[in-house]
Formats: C-alpha cells, sequence, structure tokens
C-alpha cells in the first residue's frame, strides 16, 4: 500500500510510459495526416468529439468506480479476518476451562492462526512461500495446493479433538465453527477477487473508445497551429489513459504491487494481537519501511 | 470466462456484425436522405444531437453499471458455493465422532455436494447433463426436474440418519442445516438471475434513441463531406450499440458463452477441495483449453 | 413479467399516448407563440437548453436506477420466498422423526406454505383472493384483513403442537422459527415496496422541468422551419417522457401489470417443489400463455 | 407521508418560496450590473457557465441520491419493525406453554410493544408524547429521558421473569432475545438518521456554486433582451434550488413534515396486528385524513 | 462535528487557503503568459476545457460519493457501537438470576463497556487518553497498545467466570458472546477507516487534471479582457479544489477534526444509557459547545 507523504509519481508514471509513448506516435502520425494535401480540408467538428469524450467519461467514472469497490472489498475482508483471529482467540480463552493445558491450546491456535493469515496473503500474491508458513508445513508434515484450507482443516480437526477432551458444550463448539466459517468465507472472497477477470468485452470497448477519440479529435482542431494541434492529441487521451490505468491498478489489489492490500502489514499486526492475547512474546514491530510503499 | 491474455476482440465483432450491418444500411439511406433537393437545407443543430448523445450515454452507463452488478452477483453467489461446499465437508469432519464409518459418511456428502456443483451448472446453462450427473442420479434410482434440489433433500434426509445414528446433538444438526440453508439460497439466488429478464422497456428505450440519435445526426452535419458525413453517422451509433451489446452479454451469466460465470472450473475445484478433505483420489487438474475461454 | 421474444413496444406506446398529445398541442402552442410577432426576435440561447437537459438527464438517470433497485429488490424478495418456502419443508424433514403421521405434517406445511405465497401475491396486487386461497381460509374458519399474516400463525401455531408431540429439541424449534422469521419479513418488505410512494417533491420536480424545457427550447432553434422546429419540440420532451414512464413502470412491481413481478409463475413452481418434496401429485407446469406477458 | 393523488405543488412552492425571492433580487441586481455602462462590454462566456452547471448537475444528482437513500433506509427500518414487532409476539405463541396465563402474557407484551412504537415516532418527532404512550408510562411508575429504551429493559426483564416461570429453554430465550436485539438496532439506526446532520462543507459548496452560477450567467447572455436574459438568470438557479430543497426534505424523514417516514400510520397498523394476533379488541382503523398528506 | 446552525464557512476558507493562494499565482502567471507576444495568437477551443472539465467533475462527483459513503459507514459503526452496548447490559439484566451481587456484575460491565467507547475515541484519534480511561486502566493494572482489545479480553474472561459462577447455559454465553463478537468487528471496521489511506494514485490523478485544466482554460477565452480571463482562471479551479478538498475532509472521519464523527458525544449518551440501566448515578449531560462543532 502506498504510503500517504512519499511520492509516487514517478512509479506512476513509469508504469504508463509505453502508452503514452504508444499515444505519441500515433497522435503525431495522425496529425500529419490530417495536415496532408488529402485529408486537409475534412472537419469533423469538435462537438462530435465531445460527445465521445463524455460517453468515454461516463464509462471511464463509473468503471473507476467498480475498481474502487474491488479494492475496498478486499480491504473490508482483511479487516474482517483481523476481527475473526482475535475473536477467535477470545472465544478459546472464553469457552476453555482453567487448567493446566488450558495455555498450550490457545497458544497451538494462536500460532496456527497467524501462520494461516501468512499463507494467505502469500498464496494470493503467488510469491514463494516465507520461512514462517514453510516451517510451520514442514513440522505438520503434510502439504496441500491451498495451504489455508488444509490449515482450517487443522483448525477444525483440533477443535474436535478439544470438545471430546473437555466434553465441550455443543453450542460453544457451534460458536467456535462459526468463526472457522468466516475464516473459510474471508478466503474465498479473496480468491474470487483475485482470480476474476474484470469483464474483458468491457476493457476492450474503453480501450478502443479511447483510440477512436485520438483519430478523429485532430480534424475537429484548428489546422493553423500544428504544435497546438499535437499537444492536445496526446493530451487527452493521456488523461484518459491514465485514468484507465488507474482503475487497472485498483481493481487488482492482491498483485504484489505498491498499490496492493497491506496483507504483510496487517498479518504482523494481527500476530502481535493474537500473540499478546495467547500470552506469548509479541515479535518485534516492524521497522518503517525504506520504500515509499509498505506490503 | 474469457482469460486475460487472449484476444476476443473477433469474438466480440463476430457477435456485432449484424447490428453494424443495419447501422450501416440505415445510415446511407438517412445521410442520402439529407443530400436530396428536398431535406438539403433542413439543419438540425448538432447540440440537439448532443443533448440525446448526453442522456443516452447516461443511461447506458447506469445500464453497464447495472449489468455489471448482475455479473458480479452471479460470481459471489459461486464464489459462496466454493465456501459452503467446503464448510460442509469441515463441519462433518468436525462434528462426526470418530469411528470405523466416518470416512464413508464423509465421502458420501463430498461425492453428493460435488455433484450438486455439476448439476446446478448444468441446469442453469441447459445443456444436457454430464456423465458424472447422469450416473450419480442413475444409482439414486429417483429423478427430478430440478435435480439440484432433489440432491439438497438427499442431504437432508442423510443428515437426518446420521443424527439418529450418533445421536448428534441437536446444535450440531442445526449448524450442519444452516449450510444446507445456505446452498439453497445459493441455487435460489442462481435461479433468479437466470429467470429474471432485464426490464424490457428499459431496453426497447435505449434502442430506441439509438436510432433516433442515428436520424438526426446527419442533419447537423456539414453537408460538403458526404463520406465523412456517413462515416461518423455510422461510427457513433455503433459505439452505443457496441456497448449496449456488451451490456447484455454481461446481464445474463449463466448463458454458455464466454463471458460466462466459469462454473464448469469452479465445480472442478470444489470438486478437487472436497476430495483431498476426504482423503479420495484427487481428480487430475484440467488442462489448459486450447480456446481463449474456460468454461 | 414481459417475456424476452414478445413485441411489447404497442403495449408501452398505449402507456404514454396521453403524454405525448399532451406534449404535441403544448409544442405547437409554444411554437407558434414563438413565431408570433411579439417573440419572434427573442432568442434564448440552445446552450440554456442543453445545461437543463443536462441537469434533467442526470436526474432521469438517477430516478431510474432507483426504480430499478425497488424492482430488483422485489424480485430479490421474491426469490428468497422461494428459497426459504423450500427450506422450510426440508427442516421438517430432516426434524420430524420418522413415523406414520410424519408424512402427513409435511404434507399440511406444504399446502399452507403454497397458499401463503398465492395470498401474498394476490393481497399485494389487489386482486379478488383466488380459489386456492378462499377454500383454505374457508376450511379455516377465521379469516383477517391480513391473510398471509394469519397464515403465518398458523404456521407457529402449528410448529409449537408438533414440538410438545415430538418434544422437538428447542434447537431445532428454534431454526424452524428462523425460517418463519424470513418469511416474515419477506412479507413486510413486500407491503413495504408495495406501501411506499416514491418521494412526491422528487417526481413532481421532473415532471416540472420537463415542461420547463419544452417551453425554452423553441426558442433556442432556427426559426426558418416551423415543421422541424416543432419535430424536435416534441421529439426531446418526448423521449424524457418515455423514461420518465419506464421508471414509474419499474418502480411499482405489485401493480397487476405486465412489468410486474411474475408472482402467480413464483407461486407456481414453488407448489410444483413443495408438493414433490411431500410426495404429493405434482400440479400441471401451466401452460405457455397466449399474451406477451407471464404474471 | 405525501399521498398520491393530492396536489401538494402548493405546499411545496411554499417551502422555497423566500429562496426564489432572494434569488429574484440577487438576478435583477447582477442583470442591471450587467447592463451599466462599465461592465457593459465585458462578457463570460456560455460555456463556462454550462462548465460550472454540470459540475452542479452531478454534485446535486449524487447529493438527490444520497438522501434518497436515507430517506430510504429510514422507511426500511421502520419497515423491519413492522415486521420484528409481528415476529415477537408470533415467538411467544410458540414457545409459551399453553395454560392459563398464556393469553395475558401475549396480551401484556403486545400492548407494550404497541406503545413502545408509538414512543419510537413521538421521541424521533421530537413532538410532546400521546396519551397512548403517557397513560402507559404514569402506570409503570417510572420514566425515563429515552423512553423506548426504557420499554425495551422492561421487555427484556418481563422476559427473564417468564423464562424462570415457564423454566423456559435456554435456545428459546436466546430466540427471543435476538427480536429484542433487532428491535434495539431499529432504535439506534433511527436516532441515528435523525441525529446525523448531512456533512456540512459539502451542503455549503453547492450552495455557494448555486450563487457563482447565478453571477456569472447574464454576463454571458445576449444583452438586447433584458427581460429574457432576468429570466433566465432566475428560472436555472430556482431550478437548482428546488432540486436542492427537494434533497434536504427527502434526507431528514422524522420531522413532522408531510415528507416524514408515516411512522402513526405504520404504528397504528402494528397495533391492529398485535391485537388481532394477542385476540384483543382490534382497534378502529383510522379515518382518511382530510389533508393531503398521512402522518 | 459540525452543528447546523453555526457558520462553519470561515473554518472551511481557512482551509484551502493556501492552496487558493497557489491558484491565484499561478492563474496570474499563464494568463501573462497568454499575453505574452509568443503566445498571444495560440487558442486552445474552450470545447477542450469543457470535455476536461466534464471529466473532472465526473471523477469528483464519484469520489465525493465514495468519501461520503466512509463518512457514512463510519457513523453507521459509531450507531452499531451504541446498539451493541445497550443490548449488552440489557443481555446480562436478562440473563444474570436475580441475587445479591447481580447489581454489582451489572454494574461492573457497564463501566468497562462505556470506558471502552471512550478508549476507541481515543485510540482513533490519537489523543493523549482522557482521566477515565487512565484511571480504570492504572486500577486494572495491565496496558496494551491496543487498548480496547483488551478491555474486549477482559469483557470475555469476566464472562467466563460468571458463567462459572452462575453455571450459565451454553446458550446464554454464546448470544453473550455474538455481542462481544459484534463490538470486535465495530473496532476492527474502525480501525481499518481510519488506517486505510484512499488510493494515493486516483488522488494524484484528480490534482494533476485541475492544473492541466487550469493550463489550457486560459488560451481558450477571449483575451480582452485581462482582468476577466484571470477571475475566471482563478475561479473554476478553486471550485474543483474545494470540492476536493470537502471529499478529503469526509473520507477520514476519525482525525479531530469539526467534520469528525462524534465520538465523545456518542461516547457521552452511551455512558448515561448504560448508567441508567445499571440503576448508577446519570453523569451530567455536557452542556452545549460554546464552539460551532462537537466532538
Amino acid at each position: 500500500m502506498l504510503l500517504k507523504k512519499r511520492i509516487s509519481v514517478v512509479y506512476f508514471l513509469n508504469l504508463i510510459k509505453w502508452d503514452i509513448m504508444a499515444i505519441v506516435i500515433y497522435s503525431v502520425l495522425v496529425g500529419m495526416l490530417d495536415h496532408n494535401s488529402f485529408f486537409r480540408d475534412m472537419v469533423i467538428p469538435v462537438s462530435i468529439s465531445a460527445l465521445i469524450g463524455t460517453l468515454l467519461s461516463l464509462l471511464l467514472a463509473f468503471r473507476t468506480g467498480q475498481s474502487y469497490e474491488r479494492w475496498w472489498e478486499a480491504r473490508v475482508v482483511w479487516g474482517a479476518i483481523v476481527n475473526d483471529s482475535r475473536t477467535l482467540i477470545r472465544q478459546l480463552i472464553q469457552f476453555i476451562p482453567a487448567g493446566e493445558e488450558k495455555a498450550a491450546h490457545i497458544e497451538r491456535f494462536a500460532i496456527r492462526q497467524a501462520t494461516w493469515c501468512y499463507a494467505l496473503a502469500e498464496g494470493l500474491r503467488r510469491v514463494s512461500p516465507s520461512a514462517i508458513t514453510d516451517n510451520y508445513i514442514n513440522e505438520l508434515g503434510t502439504d496441500s495446493e491451498n495451504r489455508p484450507n488444509l490449515l482450517l482443516t487443522r483448525h477444525a480437526e483440533d477443535l474436535a479433538a478439544l470438545s471430546a477432551q473437555y466434553k465441550l458444550d455443543a453450542n460453544k463448539q457451534v460458536q467456535l465453527d462459526n468463526t472457522i466459517v468466516k475464516l473459510t468465507d474471508a478466503m474465498g472472497k479473496c480468491e474470487r477477487i483475485k482470480n476474476t477477470i474484470f469483464p474483458r468485452s468491457y476493457s476492450v470497448m474503453i480501450h478502443f473508445m479511447i483510440y477512436v477519440l485520438m483519430t478523429i479529435l485532430p480534424f475537429g482542431l484548428d489546422d493553423n497551429h500544428f504544435l497546438i494541434e499535437i499537444a492536445v492529441s496526446i493530451m487527452i487521451p493521456s488523461l484518459f489513459i491514465a485514468i484507465e490505468r488507474t482503475a487497472i491498478l485498483m481493481q487488482d489489489p492482491f498483485e504484489n504491487k505498491p498499490t496492493d492490500t497491506p496483507m504483510s502489514t496487517l498479518s504482523a499486526t494481527i500476530e502481535r494481537n493474537l500473540m499478546e492475547m495467547a500470552n506469548l512474546p509479541i515479535p518485534h514491530k516492524p521497522t518503517e519501511p525504506d520504500t515509499f510503499y509498505i506490503m
């Protein structure tokens, strides 16, 4: 996630540099064509460009809105993961009868839950797993292509064993199961956001319209100032492209990019909270990053 | 579902080719009429076209937004089906007491649940049932016009039998029933999206306005360049038609088309997850398709 | 509900014929006034009309969106009624212990639930009750101004009796009650949509602005072509009126009109599903209607 | 709530008469300034006014949408109150074992619940309490600055006593408590809508922009027709003010105005339903009001 | 939170004074450049400015809408905190069996819950803790970097002790836990809104476009009136900046600014309600503030 005070304009310009270059070349070509003898007196009124511009503005505004909603949903789901992780441990504190082993049980769940968060974040980002998850999985002695699902199944098996050991009332078992259900749902929602591509024909359409606008715009401008004509022909489509790119950046919030949901930071926060609740040593707070974003 | 990297422009152009052809013929006719002696000095100011264009852009932007929401809801419902399928098996693992038959029970539910997903997808797409569902239904010895509903009723009867066998606590029975309720709801939501036609008068209105725009636009353009007049008269309505078509593609996400919700792929993923959880052999991952989309 | 393939344009034109007629008369009057000697050189620039047109387009687009949401909510509520009706019977199948009377109990609930759907649909449409509900109420021997509420109370009393007879676990009673609560909520939501008038000042405002636009538009058009001036003055407001009418059609989805939620068809589907689940004879599927819509 | 068939235009015009008067005076002043020698040849192109008009239209359309959502949420909350009131009594019918006192218990809850609705409506409207609530509170012998909260606490205490008397299963106690929780939530939502002022800087901004538009608009109009210039300068801002006022009317739905949520009517309906369910005499249906709205 | 009747225009103008100053300087510079010999005959048609203005208006309208939703969600979450605080105490009144210590238990929870509200508000505003929370934490003898989370854990431990003391039915324990879960969720939602920065590239884009508009606008205006050109070049971007600033004010509702969610006032209301329910002395209502806002 980008931090507030650092400058990300360079990062952003870097992202759209190829688009800008394509627009520059294309605009110069169309601009020269417009000054060519044959097309010289051809005029497409600027109000036609304005009409396409309005339509495109509307579609881009809606598309940006939809991308924002995906980005926000991703953040809401990880907010729910924070809540449900705390709730799971708090419910165990409340429901497991006091006794010698209670601390050990809570500790085991707290560590597994923190590992689950890291494993989910790594799986969504498709990065190679961290030492934390790899060590945990190695100790477990079994692996799966979907590690978070495996860890939730271990939670369920552990809860079944605990229920048998303490003859836990079925109500409490069900209440703990509800929290596991919520974690399953959060995991599935992340997978949905990760795996669902924004409707392709919708994106193609918007991209295509930007090029249409780029083509007809020069024919509506005054032919006396070649440089202004070229400058305007480059600027307007660049703005549209930049907005489209902003929307694309937001719509995929689990791509290991600076605009991501800060899953690593959230997982570290969850780990610190759970360790405190389980009376375990709290890991050091990660130092402020040197880059202009946090993950 | 369309894949990211393959080109679907040809597919898309194919979809709107008849509309484009109608627009071309209509535009040429209106354009010729405008050059006809009688109508030659008739002018409808282009700002009137712009006003209709703005109104149409707004309606189309909202309509695209509503179609996108239907498409997204369909995807959310199938995401919930993934979650609830995993939850059902995980709850059985947690709630059925350890014993000889436990594995067999879980296996039975896992297979029935995977079949339910396939049956639901086939029912929504109105394709002839696959071997998987046909074989299952044949072994069952009874059939229904609504097979997913039949399978859910079998789940319920099986849960009743299990509850009697293990004297399962009522809390746990109710918790398992909650998951069946969620699956019932997901099924009903899919049926709703499938069976509800987008308000007809709304669609007719938008389509009608595109033709109005197509009719008055040529009378606002400069009469000196017949070709440009025709080109613009074809291009503007084509853009509107293309956007309308994009909206129509999105609003019906269970139509066995490339823009569908990828129900077959999701069902296969669910099957693989459930088989792993039930310790059954995991089916081979389906190979990457040769076409540019997945179902 | 309008069907996809039948033409409803005539139906729609019929709906707005009086508005169109009023617009025609008003436009001709204003147009003649504009050609009258006194007002002849009076000009209100067309950009003022465009500004009002943009504002009106925006308000209409939002209003159409809000009407669409009401229409969609009505459909969602009836989708939930389908789900909860199936759930109620499935829960009884799962929770009532096997025995002689079990089938009779389920049958009784299935018939009462199907009747509830018909009674709710008839109450919302304010049509005279069908034979199905009248017969049921007659056998019941008591009536109410709110029949669906009466039937839900009978459900509750019947559940209380069943609970006593089978000493049903309180968890199961509560779970069955949850389904009754959902049906109560669905009924209340339908009543809310039925009884809540769209904010009056909002509608009056939009209607008033269409007439303002109609009044000033002719003064911005070129005075040379009386017929074109009249034609444009009629066409633009007619489009706005048609969109407003479309919104009004959608916002009241329980009015016994072709654009209704298809409550009769949904009730018949529910009845067929419930009869199959209760092992009762399934009523014949209603034949395809001759009209271009289904109710 | 305004009724459909009565005319409320007079009421509405009455509401904005002071705004209109201010606009008229201001517009005449600015119009005269524009004709004054010094400013006579000063021109601000009308496209600048159009740009501000578009921005203002968009903000007003969104603001109207947000006000509509508040108004609709208020209606949804009162719809939920209708449902939960019926549910509370139905659950008591289902859960209290048959016996001598059962009818008396249900009666007590039904009356208290109906009183709660009236007390909530009166509290939200900040009107002096009706005889119904005053009598009830007097009999109770204790009062609170938040009477609905007091009545809910009485519900809870009464449920605790009932539970002790009948040794009610904890599941049923919890299910009844769930309904109390929902009523608490509905009450809190009403308080939130009542007490939350629409963001002040947002409203000030929109109002300020209307005056900016009013100031620059005359300088873009043709100076030849003083009367038309004045008329247009008055009409455009009046339309914007009228829309803003419509939004303000909708955003505060508990203000004892004709555009209110019809809380008194809904409370009367709830009372009639609950009395019927409790077998108490049903109060007479309130007669159709003589005014053009219902409360 | 700003109060309705006080004037906050001065406060608001103060907020944007630096932006306005930057715009004035920049506009004068560009305006002088436009009158400079070299650029004098350079013209960028005003319709290009209008196109950018429309795009910018749309993006700002959506952004304002999204900020409004964040602001409203913050208010909804605190509304839920009001409800759940009341519910927690009401449930204890209903579920704890009558006896000597009952009043003391309820009192303890009521005070801890009121303290939790103050601690959450202070943590979100990052102000130094008030005497109320500091005293409570001191008596507790333990502290945490996340005090609200610590207090919720104390609630859970206290509920576990109560359950053991009164042998509370598991159903009731679970129901009380549900309320703790809701409070945990509310806390997490507040943290999410507080810690999530509005997408940076989105904000940069909008800000950048305002400067683009400011640069090209003077080249489209008539060059005869230098002062009008400057005035318009200052006014239009100032309006856009003011709207952007309004959106920024709304999107961060926990920043200890006048536009905040009134968390202190709500916490005081909650405290008064809980003290009344626990039969404790009710703190004096805070006096009307002298400033034009409440916190």
